[in-house]
C-alpha cells in the first residue's frame, strides 16, 4: 500500500522559496508567471491492507513529525 | 490558470531525506513504515487562457530552471 502525502505552506505564510521561483521564471522571461508556491510531496511505502487504518496512522504522522501544522497544510491519499 | 508540478528523484537516485523520514516515524513506533520517498511540488500561478501553450512552457521552465532531469522526473498538470 502506498500513501501520497502533500504538504504545503498555509494560505497567507511567507514562501520565500517560491518568491525565489517565480522571480528566477521571470528572469529567464517566463512572464506569464505571476507566482508561485513551493510544498513537499513524501510517498510512504507501507506494509498492511486496511486503508481506513492506515490514513488515521498516516494523519497522526504527519500531525507528529511530518507536517508543521501551524504553517503546514496537508492532505492524504492511500492508493493499493 | 494554474500549473502543478511534481518533482521526485527518479527511481534508483539515493534518497537520503526519504531514508529520514522512514526512519524518524519507525524510530517513533511506526513499523508499518517501509519506505519512504520524499519529493517538491510547485503551484504557479499563469497568466493566459491556453493549456495547449501552457503546458508547452511548463515543460520548458521544468527542464531549464526546476527540475534537475539528470536525476529527477516531472509530471505537470494544468489547472483552470
Amino acid at each position: 500500500m502506498k500513501a501520497i502525502i502533500k504538504i504545503g505552506l498555509k494560505p497567507g505564510v511567507l514562501d520565500p522559496q517560491g518568491r525565489a521561483i517565480a522571480r528566477g521564471l521571470n528572469d529567464l522571461g517566463y512572464n506569464d508567471v505571476k507566482d508561485a508556491r513551493q510544498g513537499k510531496i513524501i510517498e510512504l511505502d507501507l506494509v498492511g491492507e486496511d486503508k481506513v487504518e492506515a490514513e488515521k496512522q498516516v494523519k497522526s504522522m504527519c500531525e507528529k513529525l511530518l507536517a508543521n501544522t501551524v504553517i503546514e497544510n496537508f492532505s492524504i491519499q492511500i492508493e493499493d
